[in-house]
């Protein structure tokens, strides 16, 4: 019978003097050498050697003992409105893989998006002695003294950001994707284009709504006010809402671009209370890429953003502000893909 | 400007002796107050005064510290195969809620059912001190190591469980579930039904599949065993694979269980393959209640378990353990619901 994963786990766990002893040298030069931060304090070939010897015993440093010491957990903080938005677990588990690659492991919170219930989630993790954070519930304008907060320890925006993008960020290219979705419309020849937008608190809604006037002007087509509607959050029952109060204002509208594929299938919801067909009456555009929606009917067309990836991404760069706080906030944006599915045609007549 | 979440974080974190002093007493009764374990030592009325103190100042224990002296770390360690399997974001989520209500937060690792990984995780995690383990990666038969360590930590397993029931578990009823399906094709007349099943090592797949071969004898229907074909796992790919084997032994099947959702996704891809109709020619049943499937063509029947609810379930029960590991290990099945939507009719002719 194979040896399982509990085995190693179960027996007695090895201490910082069985690695010395295995290695030939001293306790505190065993823990100099596993130690990242004080190994140029041994030499290279005494360090290879207690590595290997750590590695041959299957030790684990005892990380609540070496927290006190060094001050750092390996532990990373991530905190997301909600595990069950499709866009969160492909992210938290890039989050999970950038980090395990440095020995870090991830503290999950979710907050719902209640602010009291983030503040008490981050005074937790602080109290545990987390190393960082990476946020996916950021607005893009914080207080003051949130924003302190912020600069005061290792925090990485994922998905989301701030204004001022002073807090290092990794995100998707929201505009280039909503400007690729107004050129394809655009190009079949619609220009009743409206706009179901997120919510203008989140960069994620405010972007794309941006990108949204920018590429209609820059096709020449008037972005009536009529034909944007912001919706409340980015889920299926706000998109629902707000697609009927776009249809009541403007019925002769021929195609949606949606905030993110959840607002897409409340559109369709409403369309199909209309009588509406899509594409033929009206043609739809999300954005997320979330899983499973091309076997919808009409699947619908989207923007692909590298969830996974973003994830990788955000875990390396608070590894870098760890090592480095003072570094300068970077602010990644990863590239983004139309996917041109069923939900899309010319406009009707 | 409200007080944004970092707010507290930032300031000047309290410590146990300034909650002492706005509580009045000595640091070391504070502390005796804030520990669950030697709460008893002090009276009712004080032990309340300290918690309120604790609780105005947003004090938040340094775990790390506390963590050497009591062994306890407020953290518990929560493995899955893969948070982009869509079962899992609810079950992780409802761990987390569960888990929070009693100051615990979780860890989370992923294992893509890797052995070896699964065993560094498990390994990374008890170094850091953490206080049990929710399991949703275990086999039907772990070797006798692996049962040994399972019982030396608390742990329980969810979704899953092993066959000896030595472990404690949270599970959905598999079987009242594949029997309220049987019952309904039954109903309906068909005969020729079949079993996309899912791997025997596992207890979900294996439990469905013994649910199966009952249901059909309880019917007075003969199991054909070129009618059940065990996917290799619990994923698109594999069902897919397995039905084209299915249709190819016997191509009068005129309804088919499968053994997930993702399995009955592609049983979807081999029926159009083959130019089948779902449900005309052939019906199709599901498992799990995946979101968003209700907007597949034809959406899919299924059954539904309580995600959420397992997980809030395991999390409790992880908390009973720790309390008292030697208490006996409960075994918790909770109930299961048949959602018909439109992938079910009478069978053709």
């Amino acid at each position: 019978m194979k040896a399982g994963p509990y085995a190693e786990v179960m027996d007695k766990v090895p201490t910082i003097k069985d690695v010395a002893d295995l290695a030939r040298v001293h306790a505190a030069t065993a823990s100099r050498a596993l130690n990242p931060q004080t190994r140029d304090m041994v030499s290279n070939r005494t360090a290879n050697r207690v590595i290997e010897a750590a590695k041959a015993l299957g030790y684990a440093p005892n990380s609540a003992a070496r927290s006190l010491r060094t001050r750092t957990s390996s532990v990373a903080g991530v905190v997301i409105p909600d595990l069950r938005n499709p866009v969160f677990p492909p992210i938290v588990r890039g989050i999970e893989d950038g980090l395990r690659e440095a020995g870090y492991m991830a503290l999950l919170g979710n907050t719902d998006g209640d602010p009291v219930r983030e503040r008490e989630i981050l005074a937790t993790m602080r109290g545990r002695q987390t190393d960082g954070f990476i946020l996916a519930t950021s607005r893009r304008e914080e207080s003051p003294a949130e924003m302190e907060g912020l600069r005061a320890v290792p925090t990485v925006l994922v998905n989301r950001r701030t204004d001022t993008g002073d807090i290092p960020s990794v995100t998707a290219d929201n505009s280039a994707g909503v400007a690729a979705v107004v050129r394809l419309l655009a190009g079949l020849g619609h220009q009743r284009i409206a706009h179901l937008a997120g919510p203008k608190d989140l960069s994620t809604g405010w972007e794309r709504y941006r990108a949204f006037t920018d590429g209609m002007a820059s096709h020449g087509l008037e972005p009536d006010p009529r034909r944007v509607v912001f919706c409340s959050a980015f889920t299926e029952e706000a998109g629902l809402l707000a697609a009927r109060e776009l249809f009541a204002a403007d019925p002769g509208i021929t195609a949606v671009i949606a905030g993110n594929d959840l607002i897409a299938l409340g559109c369709y919801t409403a369309l199909s209370e209309l009588g509406l067909s899509c594409p033929r009456d009206v043609s739809v555009v999300g954005f997320n890429y979330m899983p499973f929606l091309d076997k919808q009917r009409p699947a619908l067309s989207t923007v692909r953003i590298p969830h996974y990836d973003i994830g990788i991404e955000a875990a390396r760069m608070l590894l870098e502000r760890i090592a480095n706080p003072s570094a300068p906030a970077k602010r990644v944006v990863l590239p983004v893909q139309l996917v041109e599915r069923e939900s899309v045609a010319v406009p009707r007549e």
